[in-house]
């Protein structure tokens, strides 16, 4: 049987580690020369296979891939492009078919998180629905850690690290200013409807009285009363409060504290201002001096100070991806396996696409504190495994070295153009 | 004759390596023991002396003293505490004196910014206007880098590098999202009138169309006009647009940009949100979706990603300092020399207080580009060596191993308390 050519995909918002299942992927596929062809990468994700837009990776050094390991950001770009289904929107699937039977495409690999695995799945059903063959493996990634069944999505552990290190930080900073002068600090982070972000924050208290001393997640309705009264309780204990806090947070009827009223193309409301908003309610309450930051972007390409635990789950479900599909495996995705025993370790399982689409795993609310302003012990044993270790990238000129590829796309082959 | 003891504050902002530079001080004092006693540090800085809240440093182990290298923050606490001039408010000195006597302290070490400097030439005025023998240095420290004669300042390099670092990597995920999602991102940068930490941020612009495409300083009058066509030709041109924007951003008229009405202790205006508000900017005039980041605090704590130069030039004139009291120096601030030649390399050299004090010194105006909106060749050629090298603390647990001191105060000797 003639050897099928792959299409890799990344999908949604990119991360740290991203480009480390790139390079696990790609590495992978060219170990395996003999029975899975050249990795022809979506520009800009999905909606380069809809515009046969197909970089071929095979003209990029084995350095080169190497170095997508340390590097952040998405390679070859991104979208968030979901697919409607087969009935509502046939010709997007002929589109699709038609792009990789010119192409020599058997294997989709799709890289992205809970929207995007439906969209993986959906294109897992072409062989049955369209009579395609073609073997379609999900591949994981979010830092928001909300797919289901995996232990942790890669991308998460890294933002997880951001976060603790950023609070811890911060926290050092005011508390040697608070005597006179600030005393609150409020650092706002990512996370829509999943406090896991947020609560991995909470690793940097290490001991009682350590930052942060409040964390707001969006899964306790916020209340200002008892909110103000924490802070004040912090204040007059340790001379000063650090508060983490999600840019999900809500009030009991649902409303974000936050909403700037826009949207996403996925129909998700596009938050922001959390953080400003809780210091001025501070300050006015209270009196409190403050200071807030908003990390947005910062927290989740923040490759310099990436975990090592979070790097290599990211390089082994590209890996392991590619290994499926050469299993002969179809619609499935590669998950962490967390192994029992004390010292973290962990496997590679597998979850069947179609229960993992559009799923998000909640964060437990035995995680949470019974005050709802902390995490428990439970939550700190989780989480803290997933921060370990260090993967420093190079440096050049006080600067990380980061790789740039030539993205030099296939002669295209079909004569239409494809409008989304 | 007998061996004096030292009196060490730290003021101001704290940055990541103040607590080098304590490092530096305490580790060389403890190296002339001979010659020079105890180091006492003001608790919260020179508030402590007036309180007789005196930190014994000699209580401390040498692996704890050696721990502040890697620990950001101010390890002693620290204040903004100007100091009247000696006609106005006698009874300060007085109460200085008094402290003093009580503690055999003949060294007093300032290490604070431009403000600070000025109470240090103050008290180094104590000997000849009021008669008590004061060997008084100034400690060079302030993320603004904008005390005069040194050719930089502890604190700014490392600012320099997390601020250069955050923008490219921030910048590489816009560039992965930019075709069909986000295609502005604005990252807020401190700095109240000089546009330094701003500047830095182009040192990631290393090759033509790099983010960030604008950096926005408060040396240039802001226009609207020009801004919003440099943001639309860079979008057009490569697809996004990365914009380091100053705090102190003012319009021709003086006025900041996001001014947020309330002042700090030295009659400083208060600033915040100058991202938000260009965000909002752009999208109303050009419709581009944006994400935007205040770093605040955690650009001048993040000790994690710390320029290795930066640490060692503050360790370096806290080691200086004590060498140039027991040379018999007084009423200097030891700098930081750049050498000629085409590798950086640098030495320590002096500044007399007397002329240090309550300058600003600000950014050549050749350092930014034609446009405004850049930086210059010239500039770079300053930036880059302070940014030179990583000096990664140690990990536990995932988190920085940031060291904790017992801070144990000295008995009090005075029976009268002193209101501030």
């Amino acid at each position: 049987m003639a050897i099928k050519n792959a299409f890799y995909a990344q999908s949604g918002g990119v991360t740290a580690v991203i480009n480390a299942t790139a390079c696990g992927l790609i590495e992978t596929a060219r170990a395996n020369a003999d029975r899975i062809g050249k990795v022809y990468a979506g520009h800009n994700g999905i909606i380069g296979a809809l515009r046969e837009e197909l970089i071929d990776t095979s003209l990029e050094s084995d350095a080169t891939i190497s170095a997508l390991k340390h590097t952040p950001g998405g390679a070859f770009g991104s979208c968030r492009y979901k697919l409607k289904n087969m009935t509502e929107n046939k010709r997007e699937y002929e589109r699709l078919i038609e792009v990789f039977q010119a192409h020599d495409i058997g294997y989709f690999f799709y890289n992205g998180g809970g929207d995007s695995q439906d969209t993986a799945y959906k294109v897992s059903q072409l062989s049955e629905k369209m009579g395609y063959p073609i073997t379609c493996i999900g591949v994981p990634k979010t830092v928001d850690n909300d797919l289901p069944f995996t232990d942790n999505c890669p991308g998460f552990g890294s933002v997880a690290k951001y976060v603790a290190v950023s609070i811890r930080e911060a926290g050092l900073d005011i508390a040697s200013m608070c005597a006179s002068s600030t005393k609150v600090f409020v650092l706002e982070v990512m996370g829509r409807h999943a406090g896991w972000i947020a609560a991995a924050g909470g690793l940097a208290a290490e001991q009682e009285g350590q930052p942060p001393h409040v964390i707001i997640f969006p899964e306790i309705h916020f209340d200002r009363t008892r909110f103000l009264k924490k802070v004040d309780e912090s204040v007059k204990k340790y001379g000063f409060c650090c508060i983490v806090a999600s840019e999900g947070a809500q009030y009991e009827d649902g409303r974000f504290l936050a909403d700037a009223g826009t949207t996403d193309v996925f129909g998700h409301t596009q938050l922001g201002g959390v953080a400003p908003m809780l210091a001025n309610m501070i300050k006015e309450a209270l009196g409190y001096k403050y200071h807030w930051a908003t990390s947005d972007y910062l927290q989740r390409s923040a490759r310099h100070v990436a975990s090592a635990t979070d790097v290599d789950h990211a390089y082994a479900v590209g890996k392991s991806a590619v290994e499926f599909a050469l299993a002969g495996k179809n619609a499935v995705m590669p998950i962490i396996v967390r192994n029992p025993g004390e010292t973290y370790s962990w496997s590679i399982g597998e979850a069947p696409l179609s229960q993992v689409a559009n799923q998000e795993k909640k964060m437990p609310i035995h995680y949470i504190s019974d005050d709802g302003f902390g995490i428990t012990d439970e939550c700190r044993e989780y989480l803290m495994p997933l921060t370990l270790g260090e993967n420093y990238p190079p440096y050049k000129n006080g600067l990380p070295d980061y790789v740039q590829l030539q993205n030099q796309m296939v002669a295209k082959k079909l004569d239409t153009d494809f409008e989304l």
